[in-house]
């Protein structure tokens, strides 16, 4: 297995090596820094975003180490000090950050990770890469689950993008309120559900010299499966398919499943075929090119489950999240870039989420680190320890992350909740270094 | 690094091993079955698409075995006689396609695979997740090099994406023709070269109490690294960053770097300043959010090379290939699906491309396989063996692979480079299994 034999440590731009190494060399390394790691924006007016990934990266981060090949690998570019300091390097610092499943908004810092220059500058692209995607994935699949209002979603999109990316992303969707996923592969390694049956490559393969044969196929899978299997029947003719569906499997079948065509309207017929067929119970699926506006629009048929698959894993139009991770204090000393419309802002910051007594949040409060705003209403600290001391503090924990998500949507303002575009679901008020609590100034990142 | 202890074989959707399961259960698993890998259309409005990630689906093959942890994870789902199965499970059958860097048009068999049902129907999901993800990145990067007119371009959006797609997104790219990636794990696992020298953060560690130095980065970045560095000149404001770059390195400096402002008028602005202080062969590097649209509209201006990040990665708003696997021929009879808008063409097929005598491709035919047409045109057959008895025929070779892209994009005719929507850059004609060879049915899939 080639493809998966590489360090963590070796999923890091050149450049982070080589700053280390200068550095190193005029004896910055050693200075203390925090960097944050946050969103300037939301991806095209989107009205909240899903963090996922935290349990990856602390995952990853536990395997962060330059072995021997690592090492042979980078000596071309390196003097040998910035070499020996990668050979004994291990991440001897600590992070905070939001919770896996928290929803975040423009500004929110979602991950700070403290220690020396040297130790922290090398995290950048893992932290990066783990966060994007995930959160990008969790942040669509919310909408979709949102959309679907309760009506189950299984991720079916393992296919239409990378093969390791396929895992986090039913891995996110799943965190997002998912059902579970077809991919074997993440319910192995994170526990995900595994779902699924056929595919038109099933039914096909029952071809004789005589044609067609739907019905054999439809019987070798209630064979193999039991009557409640779900039957794919738009091979050919959905009426036909249904029929004959329900010839093979009986009353009793459990699913069918539609993956082209009109869907309302079909989901519609074939509805009222099955309860004249007597197949009352018989439960209807729904894919093909499905997303969250897609999902809503289905809202009022009779359809009991959604397969989603390329709109989940790309992010549905936003598979990134766009977060970055900039330095912001050095020895204490907040610092910020000052390039056109890159603005960041420095010091080492915390975050804390207003909300009325309903529940229903109000504003979201990032203030220096220490130092939370006295307020009035009801106040949850967002920021939590993650890793001291090198040290993972938290346990990966899927369901309380899946928790995290559906409390947060249950938390929002309802217009948070529109699919259309505007602004984030709640505004964010940043408090500078230098202000102190006292002084807020208002500012909504977009 | 328990991310990524999973075997190749659990890339895999449940379903195909339901299928599996149903289908060893009534005899049709044996049946001989094609297999093929292709789009339906190109993704909105592009002119071609490049096939990438052929060399990397060869080396998952080689891993794809059942372990004892992979079936012990299958066992709850299936019956014992599938797990035995699955235990002794290699791909012994054939694969034909167009080899790695081929351009490639709606309906072009991308890959043909070929053996009894039971084997062929499990490489479903990895096949199409590597041929859907490098495509999609090297189809778009393809794009950018075309755009680039020959000026270099850096890929560096790692950041952006999962961190295992990241690797295989710069490979991709350097197979379209970029100079290098970011990525230290694609220099080490694909010899792609590593590239970067420096981030806005080494500039904001350089603080003091007295405030920002960027003259000490400057010094401590050309003390490691020599003067035919790039120096990041954005970190404040660019044209003290310039002088003070050029005052630190002299006018021997390699390069400067702007990431973000009014690009076209700051590369002028900078070009005349470097020219001035009498650093005339000092290059200048742009980055920030550029796609094949905002490289394109940087041709007048005087830049030496480009950096690209997040549109790479993300495929330039075609994050997936949206290629499928369909079964296409069992036991020599040509299947295909009825669905609404999703018809399949049965049949086990290849594929030539005509060219004019200027080498200028005119058209691509896609014909039963073993049956090509008769023409006058000069014939280039596009399919090729890559795997034969379950072991690979072909090396993977990226250095081909890259030639191939910088061939194919030659050969197009000029309005096929164009970055505007259209029709795809050259008609594809499907000569039916039933037409026979001197019957073309003329269809152009869209």
């Amino acid at each position: 297995m080639s493809t998966r034999a590489e360090p963590t440590a070796l999923l890091t731009d050149k450049y982070e090596l080589t700053m280390l190494s200068a550095a190193l060399r005029d004896g910055t390394a050693q200075r203390r820094t925090t960097f944050e790691l946050f969103a300037r924006r939301l991806p095209d007016g989107r009205r909240y975003g899903v963090v996922a990934g935290t349990g990856r990266l602390l995952e990853a981060l536990a395997s962060f180490e330059f072995d021997t090949p690592a090492l042979d690998s980078v000596r071309g570019f390196l003097d040998p000090d910035t070499v020996d300091y990668l050979a004994r390097y291990r991440f001897r610092g600590d992070i905070d950050g939001y919770a896996e499943g928290e929803l975040y908004f423009p500004g929110s810092p979602v991950l700070t990770v403290r220690g020396t220059f040297a130790e922290c500058v090398v995290l950048e692209t893992l932290s990066l890469s783990i966060l994007n995607h995930d959160s990008a994935i969790a942040s669509a699949a919310a909408r979709m689950v949102s959309a679907a209002d309760g009506r189950p979603i299984i991720e079916m999109g393992s296919r239409r993008t990378h093969e390791q990316a396929a895992i986090a992303a039913a891995r996110a969707a799943y965190i997002a309120g998912f059902a579970g996923s077809s991919s074997l592969a993440a319910q192995r390694h994170y526990g995900v559900p595994a779902l699924g049956t056929s595919a038109h490559a099933f039914t096909l393969l029952h071809t004789t010299a005589d044609g067609p044969d739907e019905c054999a196929a439809f019987r070798a899978q209630v064979d193999a499966l039991g009557v409640n299997t779900t039957l794919l029947v738009d091979t050919y003719d959905v009426t036909t398919g249904v029929a004959s569906a329900v010839a093979v499997a009986g009353t009793g079948l459990g699913g069918v499943r539609i993956d082209s065509g009109d869907l309302p309207a079909l989901a519609r017929q074939v509805r009222r075929q099955l309860d004249d067929l007597g197949a009352r119970h018989t439960r209807i699926v729904v894919s093909g090119d499905l997303d969250e506006f897609a999902i809503a629009a289905l809202r009022a048929e009779p359809i009991d489950s959604y397969g989603v698959g390329t709109s989940l894993v790309t992010g549905s139009g936003a598979p990134t999240a766009h977060m970055v991770y900039k330095l912001v204090e050095v020895d204490g000393m907040p610092v910020e870039k000052r390039s056109t419309r890159k603005e960041s802002h420095g010091g080492y910051k915390h975050a804390l989420r207003l909300a009325r007594p309903t529940g229903t949040v109000l504003e979201e409060i990032v203030y220096p680190a220490g130092r939370p705003p006295a307020t009035d209403d009801a106040v949850r600290i967002l920021t939590v320890p993650l890793v001291r001391g090198g040290e993972p503090v938290v346990a990966g924990d899927l369901s309380a992350a899946r928790a995290r998500v559906a409390a947060g949507l249950k938390s929002l303002p309802w217009d948070g909740l529109k699919l259309s575009r505007g602004e984030p679901a709640i505004p964010t008020t940043m408090i500078a270094a230098a202000d102190h609590a006292e002084e807020w100034s208002r500012q909504t990142p977009r």
